[in-house]
């Protein structure tokens, strides 16, 4: 992706003299100041403003570029699903049809290698250390959980209920591959485990 | 533990000479012939003869310590249950009580930290390692799902959704800590999910 906005940072010298820093690279700038700062300081405890400050940006143009906190924290992990845009797709789907739609996302997600890696790598730091765990939990708990409050209006127990569900489902089907959840398909995942995350998500 | 059994393994010199093996030395022998064997053979690739054999010791003596060969796997890897027992304690409880049993079995399991060690060490090394995963998905399906169907006589394909339901919930609530699932109590808990259980077990 190109942009065509200036790049407000000047320092280009690991690509040689005689060539300014393009998009990309400032890019990466952002995104690697994003990692060290989410990494130290934890998801509610690093600000957009922070990373643009460590990266030696204006923090106009990672707005520009990222939008908000989380824009910049699903790049930067490499976080497979964009919570927003998901959420935007709810919106035009009919409430009764919620429990499909979340079990057919996280299939479309995990059934895809690419996608899938980063979301082990998370769970897995999560298992080995409390860091990794905390940031994880503090992204889901802002990013995901209230989210999804908002926008099915369910209360937050049944809500992770639900996401549990599907992870682990998700570990049995993907990680485990223990038959014949492994190779069921997604019609019948989706008659299977549907009516539940429906149950969860509109029951109360 | 002790055991009278003579040990018919003559080979103690790495506690000095003069001292006969005890059955204590004995098991460990076995149990670290059986995580050399299950490594690299896999479950169904180890029987309980070849662990007599290269632990050096009589067959008859691996069954009288440790009966099946699942008897000898859940020490080897210290899986925290012992699912014939389990499943022996679920032949005693109603069957429209299933759900809660399975929701209370997990969150005793878990919520103890030295049961919850191998259980997130089997499934992070499942996360990286093909090994590791067969290994995983071969006891899994032999001992654990294989059981739970004849005990229960519910279909796999629900079977699994609802240990995918346990587990997913378990890592919100252990691994990812997320609020407010962390703190919810068993008995909010046993609420929530165990009539998604119970429906798993019990609807076909």
């Amino acid at each position: 992706m190109t942009d065509a906005r200036p790049d407000s940072n000047g320092a280009g010298a690991a690509r040689g003299p005689g060539r300014r820093p393009g998009p990309t690279e400032t890019r990466e700038k952002i995104l690697a100041a994003a990692r060290d700062l989410f990494a130290e300081k934890g998801y509610d405890g690093t600000s957009l403003r922070a990373i643009a400050r460590t990266a030696g940006v204006d923090p106009a143009l990672v707005h520009h570029f990222y939008g908000t906190k989380d824009g910049v924290f699903i790049e930067a992990i490499r976080f497979p699903v964009d919570p927003a845009a998901l959420l935007g797709r709810a919106a035009s789907f009919p409430k009764e049809r919620f429990g499909e739609l979340m079990v057919r996302t996280f299939l479309e997600v995990w059934g895809d290698d690419e996608r899938r890696r980063p979301l082990l790598g998370m769970l897995r730091s999560a298992m080995t250390n409390e860091q990794a765990a905390a940031l994880l939990r503090e992204f889901v708990t802002s990013a995901l959980f209230s989210r999804a409050g908002k926008a099915t209006g369910a209360p937050q127990l049944p809500l992770q209920a639900a996401a549990g569900q599907m992870i682990g489902l998700m570990i049995l089907r993907y990680v485990v591959r223990v038959e014949p959840i492994a190779s069921a398909s997604e019609d019948e995942l989706v008659e299977l485990v549907a009516p539940t995350i429906q149950r969860y998500l509109t029951s109360s």
